[in-house]
């Protein structure tokens, strides 16, 4: 089964690359309230449960897909 | 209203940073059969009718946020 982790930079930290892309967008006349910009990463599990397999993409999450002091994460089941 | 574009390499592509993370979690027994990363951006509208912030998000992700050569993007509301 495939779980997504979506990582976000926190909201008190600065996201020069959405800043960035804000800018571009009003600059074109697409102009957007906010733009928050991070990884999307896909894990396919050999694992059929659900559980077992949130736990798992949890661990790999916190020790390798994301910087808690900068980052959050949240998981979505595919 | 939010609306998330999820970008990731196609299928087709070498994605080599998810070549990576599958070694590295090998190596420190998280295997996992597959791993895309690609890119989460959200953006914020101050248009409330979901149709119409979707097509601007589709606009934006078509002109800014992907390269269709190498990348495919789907669109969440939030």
């Amino acid at each position: 089964m495939k779980i997504a982790v979506k990582v976000l930079p926190r909201e008190e930290v600065l996201d020069s690359q959405g800043r960035a892309v804000e800018k571009t967008l009003e600059h074109n006349n697409m102009a957007v309230d906010h733009c928050r910009i991070g990884k999307y990463i896909v894990l396919d599990f050999s694992e059929d449960d659900v559980t077992k397999a949130k736990e798992k993409a949890t661990e790999i999450a916190n020790s390798l897909l994301h910087n808690p002091l900068i980052e959050q994460f949240e998981l979505e089941v595919l």
